[in-house]
C-alpha cells in the first residue's frame, strides 16, 4: 500500500533542487507551490544554459503551455541532459492537442523518456494519437476515457502516466491506481495542475516514481480539500491552498489520503 | 436600457474560450480573473500557432504591455485570423504613447480593426494622435479629457471604445454611456485593467459589443466595490476580488450596475 | 544616524517612475510590490524600446533570473542609457554563480556601473569571483560570509551592496550597516528578494543610494514582522504583506527599524 505521508516526509527531508521550463502563467505559483510543500524551484529555459543547469538540478520538469522555437530548443536539451544523468523528468503537454505545433512538439518529447507524463483527460488522449482537437487547457474529457490511452501511452514510452481530473487516474502500464482527493474549485483556479507538476517531479527524486506520483497527488489533493473547506471563492482559495501544503504534516497526509489500487 | 446582470448571465452560459495575446505581467491574474467569472481564457501567443488557435476559440484579446517582435507578428496574425473569422477581438494599448515602437504597432493594430478597445485615458489620447508621452502604465490624464478622442477613434475604426478609469467612458461613435462602478483601492493593483480587458472580450462573444463592454464594466466595477469593502489593502483585494466576481449573480449586477447612457 | 521612515516619506512624495528589466516569476508580484509602497512601476525590456524608455524612467532595475540573449541586450542598452543619464540603477544578479552564462553577464552589467547591488550571499560571493556554483535561487551561504566580498564588490564597482538574508549587510566599502528586520517565513515566498529590488531602486531616486538602500531593507523587513504576525503559512502571508508595504507609516517604520551602523 502507497503511505503518501511517508513520500511526503522523504521529499521534504531531500528539498530537491528541481528545475522547471514551464509557461509564463504558472511560474510564480509553480515556484510558490513548490516551496511550500518544501521543495525548492529554479525557473531555468535559456538555450544558453538549459542542459548545463539540468546538470545541477535534481529533477526537471518540462510544460509546453506558452512554448516558442527557442524554448522548445531548451526543452530538449534540458530533457536529454536529465534523461543521460538518470534524473526523474516530468512531462506536462498543457493543450498538446490544439495545434499541429503542439502535436509535433510532443512527439518529441515522448521520444526523450519522460519519467512520468502528467496531463488532463484530453492531453492524455491527445499524446497517445485519439484526442480531437482540445478547447484550451482545459479538459473536454472525462479521466475515465483517458484509462486506455494512459496504459497505451505508459507501455510504449516506459513512462508513468497520470492523468488528474475529479478522480485521477495513474499507470505505469501494469500497475494503476486512482486517487480521488481534491476540491471542486480546483479548476477555477490557472495553473494548479502545472504547478502539481513541479511536486509530482520533487516526490520522484530517489523515491520510485509510480509511487511518489500516487502519493504526490494524494498531498496535494488533501491540500485542495483544506483550502476547499476555508474558501469563499477561487480568490481566498489560493491562500489557503499554499498555506495547507505548507502545513499539512506526514501523518494526516498518510490518513486522509483516498488512493485504491488497482 | 443596458442590463448588466443579462449579459452576466449569458456570458457565464456560453462560458466562452477566449484567446489571450498579454503581457507577462498580466498572464496569471487575467487568466484567474477570467476562470472566476465564468470563461474560459488561453494564453497562445507564438507564431507558429497563434492564428491557427485563433479558429478555435470564440473571442481575442491582444495586449501590447510586454512586446516584442515575434509576439506582435503573432498579434497580427491572430488579428487578422479573428476579424476575418468575424470574431470579436480586444485591444489593450498598454503605454502605447511611451515610446515609437509602441507607437507603430498601436496603428498597425488598429489597421487590423478591433471589434472592442479598452485603454486607460492616456492610451486612448496616444492611439487617437492626441496624446503626449505617458508615463509608463498609469494614467496621466482623467477620463473625461479623453471623450472626444474615444469619439473620433471610434468614428475611425468603427470600434467601441472604452476609456476606464475613476468613472469609465464607452462610446461606438454615436452611442455613449458612463459606468461609475469601481473602487479607490483597484489602480493600486497591477493588472486589474489588463484583466478586465478580458472580461469585455468574454462578455462580446455573441452580444453586442457596445452592451456587452458597458456590462462587462460595471460587472468589473461592483466586484471592485464588494472588494474594496473587505480589504485592509491591495494585498486582501486580490483574493477579495476574485471571490467577488465568481460570487455575484445577475440579479445582484442588475440592481448595482451605476450606468448613464448618454 | 539613518532615518528609514523619512526615506520612505520621500520615496511617496516622489512616487518614482520605475522601470524594471526582471524575471517572468517576479514581474506581477514586483509591480504590485512597488505599488503597494507607493511607486510607479513599469515592465519594459524588450530590445526596441528598453534604452528609450530608460529615458523616460527615473530608476532602473535588472535582474537576471530568466534571462535570454535578446533581454541581456536590452539590459545592456537600459543600463548604459541609465548610468549616461546619471539616473540610479540596480542589479539583482540572480543565480549568477550557477552557469558559465550568467557569470558572464554578471561581469558584463558590472561594468555599466550599477549604483546598487542587491543579492543574497551565494549571489554576493560569486559576483564578487569568491563563489562555488551557486543552487538555483536560494542562498546557500549565510551573510556573514559574503562581507568581506561585498566590500571588495564595493570598492571595485563604486556601487552599494547589499547582501539580503536573516540580518542584512550593506556597505560602500567605506560605510557599513546591518539590517535585522524580517520574518523567517521571508524565502518560502518567491520573488520577495527580486520585488525587494524595485523598492531599493525607487528609495534610491534623489536619496543618497547608502541611506536609501539601509532604509528600504528595514520598511521591506518590517513588512515582513507584520505580515509574519498575521500569516498562517506562505500563502496567507502574501497578502498580508502587501497590505503592510501598504499601511506603514513613515513613524512606524522609523520606530520599529533595526539598524546597526559599523
Amino acid at each position: 500500500m502507497i503511505d503518501a505521508g511517508h513520500h511526503l516526509e522523504q521529499m521534504r527531508t531531500t528539498a530537491p533542487l528541481v528545475q522547471n521550463i514551464t509557461n509564463y502563467v504558472a511560474m510564480n505559483v509553480m515556484a510558490n507551490v513548490m516551496l511550500a510543500a518544501g521543495a525548492s524551484p529554479a525557473m531555468v529555459h535559456a538555450r544558453e544554459e538549459a542542459a548545463e543547469f539540468a546538470g545541477l538540478a535534481q529533477a526537471l520538469t518540462i510544460n509546453i503551455g506558452t512554448v516558442s522555437p527557442p524554448w522548445a530548443e531548451a526543452m530538449e536539451q534540458a530533457a536529454s541532459a536529465a534523461s543521460g544523468a538518470g534524473k526523474p523528468w516530468v512531462l506536462d503537454p498543457v493543450a498538446v492537442g490544439a495545434t499541429a505545433y503542439r502535436r509535433d512538439l510532443g512527439q518529441r518529447l515522448l521520444a526523450l523518456r519522460p519519467t512520468v507524463i502528467r496531463g488532463n483527460a484530453s492531453e492524455i488522449l491527445a499524446l497517445a494519437g485519439q484526442g480531437a482537437a482540445g478547447k484550451g487547457a482545459d479538459a473536454a474529457d472525462e479521466v475515465a476515457a483517458a484509462e486506455d490511452a494512459a496504459r497505451s501511452l505508459a507501455c510504449d514510452t516506459g513512462a508513468v502516466v497520470a492523468v488528474t481530473g475529479e478522480v485521477d487516474f495513474v499507470t505505469d502500464g501494469s500497475r494503476a491506481a486512482r486517487v480521488s482527493n481534491g476540491h471542486a474549485m480546483m479548476p477555477r483556479v490557472t495553473v494548479l495542475g502545472c504547478s502539481l507538476t513541479g511536486i509530482v517531479a520533487a516526490f520522484a527524486v530517489g523515491q520510485d516514481a509510480f509511487d511518489a506520483t500516487v502519493a504526490a497527488l494524494a498531498y496535494y489533493g488533501i491540500a485542495g480539500e483544506e483550502a476547499g473547506g476555508a474558501a469563499f471563492g477561487p480568490g481566498s482559495f489560493q491562500p489557503a491552498f499554499l498555506d495547507a501544503l505548507y502545513m499539512l504534516g506526514a501523518d494526516e497526509v498518510t490518513a486522509r489520503a483516498r488512493i485504491s489500487e488497482a
